[in-house]
């Protein structure tokens, strides 16, 4: 077994760029100088930041290098797809002790050569940096394009508007939860394939990534991706918007009890993964009721969840009654140890 | 003392915030959303990024939050210049453990706040990202503006050109050395103005950012910023190029006997440090020896340092011999103990 601190810097860089894409349509120069140029066609460019840290933000033993790779890349992504633009680039800045194993930062680097290939197929990894820390750290900038139009922020939704979303609800946090109960442990007795399938959501969520244009080119008044917990991030867009977003379960009552049944748990607590769990990444967004006086046919594949309201005091309510901010504050999580947002 | 885990995310994202600038001239969509948007005038966006972690890459025995922050931003200004951009603005990735003071941050980010108002005071934090880590992480993307020109990469030197360079040589190696030395230990004596200055370059470096431009309009053929060693930095812009850089210390040695007098040690001590040390980020670039057959005078505040030479065995000699690649490799420093670059 090799570490990168035995190859050292030049050999590892090269061994990574070699498993990644560097892109196509918009890298107008790639890895190897003091910075990396990108194409802006429109004069603008969308950019977000996002950092997963070992132990706050994963643990190695329950992710494999390569879903650590996939969730590093998609999780961004998803903030470009947000806005209503589609990706162009990324950066990635990763820093690991120096006896990490170099096969363990090729499985990585793999990881997110196969998220960009299933996700954006024509943009790489533009640049980025390598460096030791005490343990893993991935730092991950990546570029859109709102292709001339305006972009979709999180203050634009009106009453009267519908609330929808596009991606899973819950399936993440159900997926957290059978992890912290053990079931990624030693030992562990095999499980079902639809648990099997929400710990991936978890450690390895695939977000509907085009659904953000597709929402922009639909009309969308406002939309951010629910990261942190639909409760708490519907609290976000509503303050953003001066709104309430009213959440009406009923209306998506089949997928609360699909979910009951993968994770094999009652229906109010499917309802629960499915207001305070983020992970999915889905885009939460809002959409006038009409359009040319005619209802508004929401796009695939966005589904109504509830209806914009004139500000109240709660921004948020759950059929009518006021819904807590509850979902991932980091800091908030590290004084009690939970892992993972 | 309040902890960053007692006020949690939101507030401590506020009080960051008000000490940081958005930027003015080309912010358009500053930050509070699911992305920012940043102007790119001539349709490209110069892209770099640069990590730094306690312990491989600061002490914080040794740094004040605000030389931190200081540092932070001008090594990413500093990939920028070497490009021959001028930077438009940046994202900071900030990771701390939930035990670090709010005063600590507020700090740091103050001194962002300070480098930019001395380096860059048009351009502003656009975004970023909070998070927690068993220790400090600070995460920079910085972006720029070619302004119509073609970049000044590494590959463009050509046998004949002059090489040059714009910055301290040295200084930050010096002063590194002082601190392993135990100049910054509690109880230590007070040191003289020189080598607190040298301490200074090395925790608070200032590059002559907006030679990077300078460099460009003169023509430049090459050029980087001189990171991690002046031999091993010029190995790279060599070996990007297909030339050798023959480097003539004879050329500085004002400089090098007055880096001897602020340190305090012999002249060929000092010529190591110039020759090995990096963290200056200083520009090295290379220049067409004659502009319309009258000879090049460099641009302020670059000078001559060595010519570039035909593709020898040695991609740099120093007088003509055979010079090493030393410098920083990170992962072999982590193997030795070494802190800092």
């Amino acid at each position: 077994m090799v570490s990168i601190g035995d190859i050292g810097e030049r050999a590892l860089l090269s061994r990574i760029l070699e498993r990644m894409p560097t892109g196509r349509e918009h890298t107008l120069l790639g890895p190897g100088d003091d910075a990396a140029i990108l194409a802006a066609p429109d004069n603008r460019t969308v950019i977000s930041t996002d950092t997963l840290i070992e132990g706050p933000d994963f643990r190695l033993d329950w992710s494999t290098p390569q879903q650590l790779g996939h969730k590093a890349i998609v999780v961004n992504l998803a903030d470009i797809a947000a806005m209503g633009a589609r990706p162009t680039g990324l950066v990635v800045a990763l820093a690991a002790p120096a006896d990490t194993e170099v096969a363990f930062l090729e499985s990585l680097a793999s990881g997110m050569a196969d998220a960009l290939q299933r996700q954006a197929p024509d943009i790489g990894i533009v640049g980025g940096d390598l460096a030791t820390a005490p343990q893993l750290v991935i730092a991950v900038t990546v570029f859109g394009t709102l292709d001339g139009a305006a972009p979709v922020t999180r203050s634009g939704a009106n009453p009267g508007d519908i609330v929808a979303i596009a991606g899973a609800m819950g399936h993440a946090a159900a997926g957290l939860d059978l992890c912290f109960g053990g079931a990624l442990q030693a030992g562990a007795p095999a499980l079902p394939a639809a648990q099997r399938q929400l710990i991936e959501h978890q450690l390895a969520p695939n977000p509907p990534i085009d659904a953000g244009v597709t929402a922009r080119i639909h009309g969308a008044t406002a939309m951010l991706d629910v990261s942190d917990g639909l409760l708490l991030d519907a609290h976000r867009l509503a303050q953003a918007s001066g709104v309430t977003l009213d959440l009406r379960p009923a209306r998506w009552r089949d997928e609360t009890l699909a979910l009951a049944a993968k994770r094999g748990c009652s229906n109010e607590e499917a309802l629960a993964f499915e207001l305070n769990g983020g992970e999915d990444h889905a885009l939460l967004a809002t959409f006038p009721a009409t359009v040319d006086d005619a209802p508004t046919s929401l796009p695939v594949p966005f589904r109504q969840i509830g209806v914009v309201q004139q500000s109240a005091d709660a921004p948020v309510t759950v059929d009518g009654a006021a819904a807590p901010a509850t979902g991932w504050d980091p800091y908030a999580a590290a004084s009690t140890g939970t892992t993972s947002r």
